[in-house]
């Protein structure tokens, strides 16, 4: 938990920074947040450690469903307030939905559209 | 400034939603902030138009370094609480410190390193 790099981040007034999580694709999957225990944990481990504000917790993603996210690299911005990883995708669904991407509604005619497929049932993914 | 696509979109509690721009290639340039105006701006001209929250102002981009971005297509996520945007970046920089993209530091052994080079010094750019 100790480290430099860590001091340099742009913590919020939360103590969070936001996260993109894109693939070697450039596929752009997820976007949540860190604390900075998370963002130490996910350099760490080589996989995404993430803060789930609805639960208040450390999230590591694909805890439930077996999503993890496979580390790649982790950027910053110039501000040094954003973080950018490239993963891979376990299991190649990182929405709770059950599609590739959390970025599936696109604008058409004014109307948020789904242009990705639903590839799992979230019943089947969560048990649930 | 009408529209129920704009109206499902989850603002925040200071009136803005975060967003990414990344060009088709799947490189991710910048990361921003709009408020419900910049959004319906960006959708009406073809152009990003963002909110900034150090000016307070909107901020269309590219509008003192003519680094403009063209809008391919808007998307948001699973909960509506962030947009994503496919632009093209005229001029091929993103970022006021005269680089292709804002996330130019990359994490390598505990060190951010900017793993990207200037391509145009900013004072060139901002004529300051």
């Amino acid at each position: 938990m100790s480290g430099d790099w860590l001091d340099e981040i742009k913590w919020g007034a939360d103590g969070l920074v936001p996260v993109i999580a894109q693939e070697e694709s450039g596929k752009v999957v997820m976007f949540a947040f860190m604390n900075r225990e998370a963002l130490a944990l996910t350099a760490e481990r080589g996989e995404a450690v993430y803060f789930s504000r609805s639960r208040n917790r450390l999230w590591h993603k694909g805890e439930e469903s077996g999503h993890v996210q496979q580390v790649k690299s982790i950027r910053t911005d110039c501000d040094k307030d954003v973080v950018l990883l490239t993963i891979e995708q376990v299991g190649g669904i990182a929405c709770h939905t059950g599609r590739h991407s959390c970025f599936f509604n696109q604008l058409h005619d004014e109307t948020w559209q789904p242009v990705e497929p639903v590839l799992k049932d979230p019943k089947a993914i969560y048990g649930k």
